[in-house]
């Protein structure tokens, strides 16, 4: 049985950035699942067409393809995907559980990632494939209406971060996960943008003495330390 | 069985606007349960000594006794309460269902009450009662460091606020509420503070065009209009 997660990668196929493809590597590790994640280009649209309607210009990863024959895109959808599929150790309930993590994941994509965005933006684009940069300069300046030299403003980004963590700071002092006790598909939802930060930019983002730091280090542990090992831009360098 | 909830009220004693006691109500008639919602002053403390550990001076509403003798306060723990005393129609749910609701609890105090309370804070001072006021005033000015007056912001709030609902119109935009096709425990958690606004403003804090609106005007709606009956200081103007 075929199980596999396309999965961006940057000039060196090691690095695996996207936030979105980190929540889907945390649901399949928190399932016990193996599969193989295939590396992809920004510019392989043509790869991953299959995953979506029209001509594919608009596909993007995450990708799972699994049992060969379904296929999954968006990584909230290959986190509900597969509680439906494998019904043992829930990633996001049902319910009311399961709406409350969308809430969480809009948090995170309106709140949080756009500062971490303002303080890594060219850290990410100079480990891109060289074949990646100019689509990335594209799009994303077209998105942000400004260049990605404007956009990258680490003071302003360090304000926003610091402002939209605050009711992670204040969960996080009560309980040692978003989804409690143990990890589960709220805090990989949250996560994904702090492992793009860890693989791209070579050094800490946070402070061990800061409580999101410290939850961030519990789930570099999970899983035997699999996040932990993931390469980064660091290691690279020292090579 | 007497059921009890102490709720605070303004200059007139129809005037119930904590935001923190909104959950309450709104908890309470998720699970049909009858209550009294005895109204009480700041300046009360006395009489809601028993509710705390130590001298009373650090009781506030909402209180809810149960039973005759059963005493919870925090609306978290009243809602949590209810869950465990009256299982049916859950509003929190268990284990992460519950932690999710935990942290929405921290971003509606963190982010949303703050951008609010500069919009409507002379509001709230102008209509408490008049025994209220000097302990209102030293305690908040305290606590922000600033005047009242200096603390009224609208543009400031506005922008604030704007910012912080970004996460939740997204959300509303996939589905009618917090918890789902239905409202629950996050609903209520993150609607109390526009009830506030709501009761001790005179005029709507939002439009019914903005998505946020739409989902505030849902909850007024529910248990038969309960929400959009409560007593405002535009129908004490008006009278």
């Amino acid at each position: 049985m075929a199980r596999i997660l396309y999965d961006l990668c940057g000039a060196d196929q090691r690095l695996r950035f996207s936030p979105f493809c980190w929540r889907a590597h945390m649901a399949l590790r928190h399932k016990g699942l193996d599969y193989e994640a295939r590396p992809w280009l920004f510019t392989d649209k043509d790869e991953i067409a299959f995953s979506v309607e029209g001509d594919g210009s608009k596909a993007t990863v995450p990708v799972l393809v699994d049992d060969d024959d379904r296929v999954i895109n968006d990584s909230f959808e290959i986190l509900r995907y597969l509680d439906h599929a494998y019904p043992d150790t829930p990633l996001l309930d049902q319910d009311r559980a399961e709406s409350r993590a969308r809430f969480i994941k809009y948090w995170s994509e309106t709140q949080v990632a756009p500062a971490i965005f303002r303080i890594i933006i060219l850290d990410i684009f100079r480990n891109l494939d060289e074949r990646d940069q100019p689509y990335f300069r594209e799009s994303r300046e077209q998105r942000f209406g400004v260049t990605l030299e404007e956009f990258h403003n680490p003071d302003q980004g360090r304000e926003m971060l610091d402002r939209a963590l605050t009711p992670l700071r204040s969960h996080l002092q009560e309980l040692p996960f978003l989804d409690g006790q143990t990890a589960g598909g709220a805090d990989y939802i949250a996560f994904g943008i702090f492992m793009t930060a860890r693989v791209m930019r070579g050094e800490p983002l946070l402070s061990g003495e800061d409580v999101v730091g410290q939850w961030q280090d519990r789930l570099l542990d999970e899983f035997h330390g699999f996040a932990r090992s993931a390469t980064t831009v660091r290691e690279l360098q020292a090579n």
